[in-house]
């Protein structure tokens, strides 16, 4: 197995120890668990805490945006597995500030499981008042009509970005949630897959792409696509993901858009900004405007190659909250707005 | 090809287009040239120059280093090829505030003769006063009896970030030459290859590395390294190339460093992260104290999997610069100072 890694149980544990070397000034254990993290950054007393939770083999996602103006907690399992209800409750209670806890977390069944006991957990024991976003934003992993079932991929970068700046700008729990529940219904993703990963305990690919295919709509965790193709160019691949995305979500002419092109981990930045300029072209060509770009790796899922298209239509709101200021060891807008 | 690119030949221009397209505000090609990059950030008066130049395929190195507190210019060739002496000749030319211009490259041939000439032509046409800094870090390409025949590979971050810092600061071409050098004396870097990558005009691996193989010291263009060993641990990894830094550069106890772990390509943040950890261990069992971490990809070679460390021995004077802000669409140092 071509893995820079120690023992292949110990992963997890020590990618925590090396964020915890590297950023420890910024980022904290829970009372020394290798599995929650908390934000070290000052925050306002009484802020709403935001937290979300995830399998680990994603960097930045979910970790990378524990930080100022994005996350307060984030509790991690094995890699591709949710960490236990036990683990979120902790989490939570490290996280409240006396006006709850917003969940914010991808629509996956076990993450959906565990938070739900969570919160009843710390509502019983501990009167602490949550709430949930589930973040659906693959437009590939259900049709239109079922909705509620589709995955949450990269656009959760985004939720993330806006309920950190609104809560820092006083939004109590329920203002919270609206706000970052319209940032994700103004939130759609696809994504194309050219070769799996390896899960570290597993050893090998636990699925496969052919030599000279691309997987139309792939999982980050190697659910199966909605086609497999002949290998396609980058402007077809724009085209597509583009396409799909506007079909699902229409965006008016005039309207301000961000674009995230998200590389899964393989893919080289160069192909990302190929794939930009194409975008670009055909969003411009609709009279939409495309601003503050995000263009690198934000959720990744691990060695795999390819990546994912996410388009956010901005309001007045939302692109103020979008450019506020954040920062985390794996996350800054500081050099794009 | 698993490359999300349209026609290979393209390649290096529609790369540059998507720069563009998403940071056209932050950064602007110089009379339209697609090979000439130049920062659009405000710059003092009489700033002293800072330009680079070398071959594409290794973003963020070179192009993503344009901008404030960093380099004033970048001219860009094809994959892993020098760009001419005409295009370094303009691009001196665009940066030039009347004090002259550094120009900071890695040594390779094409590279050095081509920047030779240009140097030589705008000091005769046009007057300005050039000076050379060659980056020759990395300590697998050269014995240290031959350390001026060594590659420059990922140290010339913390090169261009020095030296960007001095500039603002209002160092003279000749101190700012005497301040990078002294960055370089203290840096070095060595790297492992796992995996080749592929230039899109040759559609194939130019070289290869056995299935369960790792190559240490290979060049950031495939070259050879100084032995292949079957494949070794993060722990293993982090000693060898810890421990071949500091026998070429001995490190007293208590001196402060800057550590990079730069992924090359397909390396996932989680193994560098398990590396940073590792690499932590060992230097502050030495007495010596690590800040400022660099973990990311910094110079890659597109989808080559692998890794390299570089440990910069920081003095006061180095380490406000490194602290200096500094802002490009590729880097910014905001979020981790």
């Amino acid at each position: 197995m071509k893995k820079i890694i120690n023992r292949p149980e110990n992963f997890v544990d020590e990618t925590m120890d090396g964020i915890i070397a590297a950023y420890g000034d910024k980022v904290k254990l829970l009372n020394g668990d290798r599995r929650i993290l908390l934000s070290n950054y000052p925050a306002r007393e009484g802020k709403v805490g935001i937290v979300t939770a995830g399998g680990s083999g994603h960097l930045p996602v979910f970790l990378g945006y524990v930080g100022s103006g994005l996350l307060d907690g984030c509790a991690i399992g094995n890699v591709f597995a949710s960490p236990s209800a036990q683990k979120m409750a902790d989490m939570i209670r490290a996280c409240d500030r006396g006006n709850g806890v917003l969940c914010l977390y991808g629509n996956y069944g076990g993450d959906k499981m565990n938070f739900d006991l969570a919160c009843e957990t710390v509502d019983l024991e501990d009167d602490i008042k949550t709430k949930t976003v589930l973040v659906c934003d693959d437009v590939a992993s259900a049709p239109k009509d079922k909705a509620d079932k589709r995955r949450g991929v990269a656009g959760m970068v985004y939720a993330f970005k806006i309920a950190g700046a609104a809560a820092d700008l006083g939004f109590n729990l329920k203002e919270l949630v609206a706000v970052t529940q319209k940032a994700l219904d103004h939130t759609r993703t696809m994504g194309v897959a050219l070769s799996p990963c390896i899960v570290p305990e597993v050893g090998k690919p636990t699925f496969s792409i052919g030599e000279n295919e691309i997987e139309i709509g792939m999982g980050i965790h190697g659910e199966p696509g909605i086609e497999v193709r002949q290998m396609m160019t980058a402007d077809e691949v724009a085209d597509l993901t583009v396409g799909k995305i506007l079909e699902d979500m229409p965006v008016e002419a005039g309207t301000r858009v961000s674009v995230m092109v998200n590389g899964l981990g393989a893919t080289p930045k160069e192909e990302l900004l190929i794939l930009y300029r194409r975008i670009h072209q055909v969003l411009t060509e609709k009279g939409i405007v495309p601003v503050l770009p995000h263009i690198g790796e934000y959720a990744t899922s691990m060695e795999m190659a390819g990546l994912s298209v996410t388009i956010m239509a901005l309001d007045e709101e939302l692109e103020k909250l979008l450019r506020a200021p954040a920062a985390s060891p794996f996350y800054t807008n500081a050099n794009i707005i």
